[in-house]
């Protein structure tokens, strides 16, 4: 009954598999049935005995048959599968506007261009995991298969020191847990570090998903502005004085959504000003390995006094893989590694020998210097096309990967939004990024898809007819 | 001046980097010395150019050297690494003794027999990710490269749905989210559906870190006796009426630590008193796959109607990879998803795609088929051996890779864990699997190392002589 195309690019083992699913499925081989054998069936095909047998083990997976010890395989009584033509149409979304967006970005379904998105296209990480270190990291089986430390693998963590003290950022393995990304940097913090109540400045605007995470530690929210030289410290220093804040949670390189690096001046006035009114710092680079690892930071500064650093890997080495870590002053790091157990237990094994790989071997540095070229010229590319369509992108001079743009007097931003979606095209308005302004005039561009043509029609056609 | 052995079983890539590495960090090459060309070091030491350039990479990526455009690579300024001793002695310990065990067993420093450990031996695993599947995950680098949806990968959610089907538990892919182990989709359930003065109802004895989140949530415990048919139906209708619970987090399938498998009968008294005193159920299949699949659930009894039901891989698959999932209703989706998203964004897409590739291939199920023999054939000779040393396991007949024994009246617990930790051997005292008992004579075996002679001897020695 098997009809099996020798000359087919498909692998035999693949046909085998469809063709026995689709009789079972159509119930043309009803539950109950008994299966050829191995050899029996290899023989009437023509197939080896191997390529049956596997072929049997994904149907054994698939659920689709049984194996009877000694009597052989039968085609298994089976539930009716729920329905799942409601599966298409996904989940619902989100009711908060800063999730909606990540959970966007992330799902792309409907999405055919996600001009909004916080993550770079997958071709600009086509060498980042070269199929070679991760053979290497499988072939020692005994290191892979054990759990990881809750705060992370000591050789990676002491990998992450070294590049620390690159930039002048004095720390020890002692200092390092590795996390799921910066969210989890975030999230680690604010179960430990803050109580309901606390007073928590942050930047405005800021990264969208971490002002909702602080929303949920019921802490109260209060913005210091953003401005070309890093943070306003008039408003910094009067807000510490109100509200005598627990934390002060910043971006001082390569802010998202602004581009902005803080001068090393505005970085030591913040400094100081944490010192006067003795509020803790945490200090998010997630950006930070896009630009210089020349470029000062709070932590280099203090010393891992008063400041948490975050760091990410996830950024810059491909969104697939969720890691980054924190650096924080020893006596903090037993208590954020006890919430680290209590979240998730420990990390991924594999991501964490994998990215040691990659940094041992130099190839993350390889990979990092290429992105980086890719970031300048597209940025370069993206600024004029938003000028040429009427948007007025901020004009700071950054290696980030996204660009802040206001657009003109008179547009509705929150229906070009909407408008833009209609057509598949993801944009990310600016009031996502503010605990303020809920009807700012700005959108944050990713310098991937920003001078695309579909975005550029689009804007132009709804921009400068408006305007 | 570079000594390389061609007949050295070392790789002369990694000769050279170490050589150059010794060099610099002795001081003999100072901060800017000029290092010789590519093709220069390549013709004096007969290595090739590629090797010579691989070892440059990885002497950048660890800061010795730095490259300037155009001039060649020069010996890094550097400034002086912290102290980096103190690392030797690791993180300092929890304060919380379920945390704290949690972390010994992970971290193992000090330890030569895990014998409480949670973590089954990494050559019981060896088989578990052949490096054929990953090499076909990282070959294809479009899909690696992307993030996952924070749901998780939908052609993985639809492979556990279809081994939900096998047991029996209606669900579709959007009932499904893939989480960082079963502690995760604790967590998730804590930080949504749980509020500050809840009454929570635990299995007592039950599994110690699920215990310490749900402290740390600010709800009440109430603990509920596990017996021999699985829960105790009395006191879990006393503590209902009584307290008007909002949650029982239950294991109903070869529980950790007792190994007990709740009878169906016993399953159907939960979900009666659930539908009575209309509270919601959080089923712990950590350890499910450790059994029968034809093994009843209340998710199955229930039909995912007031059940969230939790899988996990890490145990079975490998504890390298945190990797698990939840099966909840369709209304607590969306906001455990975003509980996702500010925890960590996404989960591992190199995790998610690898598993995928096990389910799909079979691979899981063989290896699983192999893991059970090994744990059956442990499980007996642990037995034999613990009873022989004078202990008293529970004797329930079970998969479980725990032994749950007693040890004899008159023997002091605490002081026998302590001495065995002395000797480099970690217990489980069972206090940490309780609410109430904080002197139990319990111990949880992990049946890899109990039979192992330096526990049995130890046993033996301490047991029979104070008996």
């Amino acid at each position: 009954v098997f009809q099996l195309a020798k000359s087919s690019p498909k692998p035999l083992g693949d046909q085998l598999v469809e063709q026995m699913s689709s009789l079972i499925e159509s119930g043309r081989l009803p539950a109950g049935s008994r299966l050829p054998s191995v050899r029996d069936l290899a023989g009437r095909t023509g197939v080896s005995a191997y390529t049956v047998t596997t072929a049997f083990e994904r149907l054994l997976a698939k659920g689709l048959i049984e194996s009877r010890p000694g009597s052989g395989h039968f085609v298994a009584s089976r539930r009716a599968l729920a329905g799942s033509s409601e599966v298409e149409l996904g989940l619902p979304p989100s009711a908060d506007p800063a999730l909606g967006l990540a959970r966007s970005a992330l799902d792309r379904r409907n999405i055919s261009l996600p001009a909004g998105s916080g993550v770079l296209p997958p071709a600009w990480f086509n060498d980042a995991i070269p199929t070679s270190i991760v053979s290497r990291v499988c072939a020692d089986w005994a290191a892979l298969t054990m759990p990881s430390p809750a705060e992370g693998d000591l050789i990676l963590r002491e990998l992450v020191v070294e590049r620390l003290h690159l930039r002048g950022v004095p720390a020890s393995a002692n200092n390092i847990i590795m996390t799921a990304g910066a969210s989890q940097a975030f999230d680690l913090i604010a179960r430990t570090l803050l109580c309901p109540g606390d007073t928590v400045l942050v930047d405005d605007p800021g990264y969208s998903v971490l002002l909702t995470r602080l929303n949920a530690a019921h802490v109260q929210l209060v913005p210091v502005p953003k401005i070309t030289e890093g943070s306003a410290l008039d408003v910094l220093e009067d807000m510490a004085r109100l509200h005598r804040p627990r934390f002060f949670f910043t971006q001082t390189l390569l802010h998202n959504p602004t581009g902005v690096t803080a001068s090393v001046a505005n970085i030591h006035g913040i400094l100081q000003l944490a010192d006067k009114y003795n509020f803790l710092i945490a200090e998010d680079h997630a950006y930070g390995d896009f630009g210089s690892p020349h470029l000062a930071s709070i932590a280099q500064l203090d010393e891992l006094r008063r400041v948490i650093y975050i760091g990410s890997f996830s950024k810059v080495l491909c969104p697939g893989m969720r890691i980054g870590f924190l650096a924080a002053p020893s006596a903090c790091i037993s208590p954020l590694v006890d919430a680290k157990v209590l979240a998730v237990l420990h990390g991924s094994t594999l991501d964490e020998l994998v990215l040691r790989e990659l940094l041992a071997s130099g190839k993350y540095r390889k990979h990092l210097q290429r992105l980086r070229e890719r970031v300048a010229k597209a940025r370069h590319l993206a600024n004029t096309a938003l000028r040429a369509a009427g948007l007025h992108p901020n004009g700071v001079s950054s290696d980030s990967p996204f660009i802040w743009a206001r657009v003109p007097d008179g547009i509705d931003n929150s229906r070009l939004v909407a408008e833009a979606r209609e057509r598949g095209i993801l944009l990310a308005h600016g009031s996502v990024f503010s605990l303020t302004n809920r009807s700012s005039p700005y959108l944050r561009f990713n310098v991937a898809y920003a001078s695309d043509s579909r975005l550029i029609d689009f804007l132009t056609a709804r921009v400068q007819v408006n305007a």
